[in-house]
């Protein structure tokens, strides 16, 4: 097997040529609408982006080929070919006026550990797979996972009817445009198995400053958190003037803070007790046809998604929010509509994967801390379906889904060197 | 002078046409978007409005005089024309889906008092008018009393350049539509006077249930709250991804929710110190161009109302706003962005005129309690401007600006009793 020295040297003589990759991809996808890069799912952007992952392929010489629903499979072919093969990748898309690497560098380190597979002249065991996957951010139409899921035949019923946010148009005729077979992805045809992967791994930048904090460039995920959400919540209180005495008001704005404020302490306590989690009230707003400066609200709507890591927290944590919800009601005599409510599998990272990553960085000697991603990935689809899969993180100051994300090639290269020791250790 | 019962049946008598005229309003200023009534500040459903008072007026033969703001005086003259009058009155104005009774409730009880001065045929010693005044309800244009504040010549700077918040056009060309003459507006021309005016008396519906809990048909208002009010402050974090953990957020909804239930703090200490005050945040919203499920919110608006009845205690309060703003952006990260701020001083009602419509409701054998009207009114514009003023507040369900305002007729008549009784007192 090669020297980790070598496979540190293979990752670090491209530096020049990822720099100049990611230059591209920044250049030829901006945001027409204003800052940042928009490599919209199954549009304009997102298909620029696999014009130029389709060009860095083909200049290492790989098998490509597209599946059903539009993503792209770049592989090393192994000497065992029918043998479960190992898979690296990440999503292509972004958000609007988003940055350059919350996704793409997950695409982006898979190429580079296989490249220097390549330098150190290693013919792989088994295949050796990088994935460009379509389509991950919720955003464009509030689905998740659209790529990853139909890859594995799983997108739910009705996603393909889901209209982007901007044009209007359906999932199904954004599909079409970008070359998909539609009616494939309606049978639910399954381009992955999961007994045909031995691994996956995704690298991603971190999203939160926890890196930069802990003074680490890498982290390995434990797991991708599980979630239960209610996009569409609407408190019903009593529209009233703003005379009204105290004691007679049925008044939303307290309610809803009282919520915001009560699933605050949940979360400080899950904190204090070491439980991972994170609430999040994305919007929250009086009705903008009815409130004013003189009239006490009625009417108040809100989202909700609440995430952890563990089944049971989890549902601990639904039943917290249900009481804090009938607290509330009989307190300020408001009612609470909870609408549609989606929810998401916990998804643990590999334990021998996680091992496995840890034996590679120690031995590329790069200082590594384990994190429990707080956000959601493609790989929680990996894992549902039974992979045995793992995460990678780069620090990244400015947190994702803005222009101002700020990751250093250096902390990419230490990621891929990660990435790349336990390629090889695996592979041969 | 008349006895109190002959006054009581000349009240009584008008039972039918009442009940009539209130019907009339409403089934001519439906609200077109939705349930309620909508007669809109300087728009269609005011002067509709003013149709149906002028028919009335000409119908009892009283001299009709518009101002330049579009106020309108009608006046049954008295013997020495030139002595200061007696003035009843209120706005016609409602907010969008409101009830019908909030504001011209008491433009008919000056007409049904006026009217029994006509059936008592007794000739007044001086001018009585009811004034029918444009423009109360602040939801339209952002800006309190338009109409009794042009009428004494203090319209604010700016006001006329203020903006309807449905259809985007200025306050000055909305009047000038109406008929006002608008420079004259804006040079501060006068239409009333306090030397000229002896008395002003503003009927209104009570819009809190305390008459109700109490089980009388009548309040004695003992004075309109002063106010200080910022309709446009901003609350700004971070936006951030949804992954972000709790201790490097900046997030605006529970900046927002820290406010809101801190206000709700002081007001419960005033009330069991014996202080009435109110507080209400009408408005509060994330911004609606950016907020997402998955997003931690960075932005936040909302207004606040703050109204108390003594000035001490309302500067009290505002360096309580000020400190409690101050702690939550050092605790949350946040800045608090206080924009444009307004106020009113409080206006506590004349105590000769409060004994005098105590004596007139006694004489009526009509049992009445002090109250503290929480709302604001025009009399506050009489009594900064130095006219001895007083309000009677009706017995009134389900509070005012909604559909569901709900105001016996029965309570409505006890009330004009109460005012007549004392106009007849007064003018003879």
């Amino acid at each position: 097997m090669a020297l980790p020295a070598d496979i540190r040297r293979a990752v670090l003589a491209q530096e020049r040529d990822v720099s100049g990759l990611f230059d591209e991809l920044r250049a030829g996808s901006p945001d027409p609408s204003g800052p940042g890069v928009c490599r919209d799912t199954f549009g304009v952007g997102e298909q620029f982006g696999y014009r130029v992952i389709e060009g860095v392929a083909s200049g290492m010489g790989l098998e490509q080929r597209y599946d059903h629903a539009g993503n792209l499979f770049m592989t090393r072919p192994g000497a065992d070919r029918n043998a479960p093969r190992l898979m690296m990748g990440s999503h292509l898309d972004s958000v609007a006026n988003g940055g350059n690497f919350d996704g793409a560098a997950g695409v982006i380190a898979g190429l580079v550990a296989m490249r220097s597979l390549q330098t150190l002249g290693i013919r792989p065991k088994v295949d050796v797979t990088t994935m460009a996957i379509r389509a991950e951010e919720s955003v464009w139409f509030a689905v998740s996972y659209i790529g990853s899921r139909s890859a594995f035949g799983v997108l739910p019923d009705g996603a393909l009817e889901a209209r982007r946010v901007d044009t209007g148009r359906t999932l199904a005729e954004h599909m079409a445009e970008c070359g998909a077979d539609v009616d494939s992805v309606r049978r639910g045809v399954a381009s992955l198995q999961a007994k045909d992967i031995r691994a996956w791994v995704e690298v991603h930048i971190e999203q939160a400053p926890q890196l930069i904090e802990a003074g680490k460039s890498v982290a390995i995920g434990t797991g991708v958190p599980g979630n239960f959400r209610y996009p569409e919540i609407r408190i019903e209180g009593e529209w009233a003037h703003v005379g009204l005495p105290r004691r007679f008001r049925h008044d939303v704005v307290l309610a809803g803070s009282d919520f915001a404020l009560g699933l605050d302490e949940i979360w400080k306590s899950a904190e204090a007790n070491g439980l991972p989690m994170a609430f999040t009230i994305g919007r929250f707003h009086t009705d903008a046809r009815e409130h004013a400066l003189t009239k006490v609200a009625g009417e108040m709507s809100l989202s909700l998604d609440v995430r952890a890591y563990d089944a049971r927290h989890l549902e601990r944590l639904e039943a917290d929010v249900l009481a804090l919800v009938k607290d509330i009601e009989a307190r300020r005599g408001v009612t609470f509509h909870l609408g549609r409510r989606t929810s998401a599998d916990v998804a643990p990272s590999n334990p021998q994967l996680y091992g496995a990553l840890t034996w590679a960085a120690g031995a590329a000697g790069i200082d590594t801390m384990p994190l429990a991603s707080p956000a959601s990935h493609d790989t929680a689809t990996f894992t549902v379906a039974g992979v045995p899969s793992c995460m990678l993180f780069v620090r990244n100051a400015n947190g994702s889904h803005n222009p101002h994300e700020a990751m250093e090639i250096s902390d990419f290269l230490d990621t891929a060197t990660v990435l790349a020791t336990w390629l090889v250790e695996a592979a041969t």
